[in-house]
């Protein structure tokens, strides 16, 4: 099959490699309709965390199930599913009570850039689409569920945003625009969206952002703490994960609100505790749980109700792998959606 | 009147000092009834924080009203009141949200060990205890609501212990110990206290301690999260503020669950981000905002459901207060209590 390599910075190629086999009977092998790439792709791509030797790249998509190991028992041949972006049994205590990204038989795959790919826990890590309801216009839409919409609700839920909740989102990616959207969703009265970036303000907007802030460090906590009465929001979603985006976050947020965080920290900034500590700031989040949200979300998707996959704003074929990093990389496309 | 200062590290002193006057409408005058010494007294104590210059000391008080300026309207003189560690109006949309200590007002007073002490905002700062409540029993009790009763319940509600919660407390001062008291009072299942002092274990078993573990750093995680299935309780309440008993904390918690610290950030320690983003750990308390939480706890105080004044194990007469100071200092008694 053919599948993407990352050879060092810069460097992504689609090379022929064996097929994936079975290894356990927990396994399923899920032939690959839609994956994308993702913003930490990026991180290898840009020289930030080194590549030693080539990798197999990719951890989001939807597919259909071409083969299952004999103990499966929750999915089957021919069903359509959609990813997580880690592997989890789905059965553990930890995953029971919601966070099945830090699941006890927790492990990561990497490669379904490719045609296939191999999900070692395939009753735990897969959900399955009803059939029936899946059409084509859907894929997009539901391989966000696989970790960017999930991401982006996780910052919401972990912030506690609910109705009537006062937000700002740090970060213009496509996990930011996909936390507005789940802010939206949730119910938020006010979303203020941190952007310079026209197209992506635009985006923000249709995804339910009540206003658009460009300014940013000192600046911007200013304006967006001055959006809301001088006090700022009830909560800041932060989707970027540098010491700067954390420090836009602290300094906005109102006092005794919350820091619902998924950038993942990149580059070892630690966070200022004091300034925190006197205001009561709550801090929450993590690695996203995306595979316990998929009950939640799904009906959501499938009625049309949101359309998480409107940050996809560049579709191509998987043989253009390497043009797809390189868009992104250069920020031509929020994400970029690629199809076997 | 006669009030406690500090010239520099080891040297406080009570003087003869002018009686606080009403300086706004808004003021009131106290009449210290029992007052105390604080584990933050002890850093300019120890010399961990500078004293530059003579300074007034005491935070925590119970007393009666002397004078009321002509705008007090919540309370009156001849009341029997209950300070906060820090002044607000009680008003203002934070303090109505549950956050007084960050009040849009906030400020900070010093002095209440002494005869007297002048509060200004008397309708915000003070809780009044009912008329006919009041026993002379029941003053170590009244006197740690505006410290370290509220604070060691703050760091159990912002973890959210409730029925049926793991804890574990890491810190085993005042605060620690009421904390544990805090979260036993709150419903939680099994409460692990960390301490080596069997002065500090006893009371904790008292206080509603199902476990002690003596162990500390990465063995003392271990330990604790092996009593709970190998994977760590719901919360940990962090009582202490240095960067080992944070990184115990981290450690020490199950995925997904809170770490509750009202330990005051000291020394500058930030906070390991990573391996609490890949642990989905929530971070929540800070300055404890007391106030709120006289209306929940007082009734219970009053009962004697709770007797948090048992943190007091030395009381001695405002005349003593060096004493008060050294033996908290040397460990010799885990909070002292004095009387003018």
């Amino acid at each position: 099959m053919r599948a993407t390599v990352m050879y060092r910075a810069g460097d992504v190629r689609l090379e022929e490699v064996p097929d994936p086999q079975l290894q356990t009977g927990r396994d399923a092998v899920v032939r690959v309709v839609a994956a994308c790439v993702c913003g930490s792709d990026l991180w290898g791509y840009r020289g930030v965390t080194p590549t030693d030797s080539p990798r197999r790249m990719g951890h989001e998509f939807v597919g259909v199930i071409e083969q299952a190991g004999a103990d499966v028992e929750n999915v089957q041949v021919g069903d359509f599913v959609i990813g997580s972006f880690y592997d989890c049994d789905f059965t553990c205590e930890i995953c029971r009570s919601g966070f099945s990204s830090s699941c006890l038989e927790l492990g990561w795959y990497e490669g379904c850039q490719a045609e296939l790919i191999r999900v070692p826990h395939a009753d735990g890590s897969l959900a399955v689409v009803p059939a029936g309801r899946l059409t084509d216009e859907l894929i997009p839409h539901l391989l966000t569920l696989s970790d960017v919409f999930g991401t982006g609700h996780h910052a919401a839920h972990a912030a506690r945003v609910a109705a009537g909740s006062e937000v700002a989102v740090v970060g213009d990616g496509a996990v930011g625009l996909s936390a507005v959207l789940a802010a939206h969703r949730l119910g938020a009265s006010r979303i203020v969206a941190m952007s310079r970036n026209p197209q992506r303000q635009a985006l923000a907007r249709e995804f339910g952002a009540t206003d658009i802030v460009e300014e940013r460090g000192a600046e911007g906590a200013a304006v967006v703490k001055e959006l809301f009465r001088g006090i700022g929001p009830h909560a800041v979603l932060e989707a970027v994960g540098t010491a700067e985006s954390m420090e836009q976050a602290v300094r906005s947020v109102r006092p005794g609100g919350t820091i619902g965080y998924v950038g993942v920290p990149h580059g070892g900034p630690e966070l200022p505790l004091r300034p925190m500590f006197g205001n009561n700031t709550v801090l929450a989040g993590g690695v996203a749980p995306v595979r316990n949200y998929v009950d939640e979300l799904l009906p959501d998707v499938l009625s049309g109700r949101v359309q998480p996959g409107k940050v996809f704003d560049l579709e191509l074929p998987l043989s253009e792998i390497a043009e797809a990093y390189r868009a992104m990389d250069e920020r031509r496309a929020i994400k970029v959606l690629v199809r076997p």
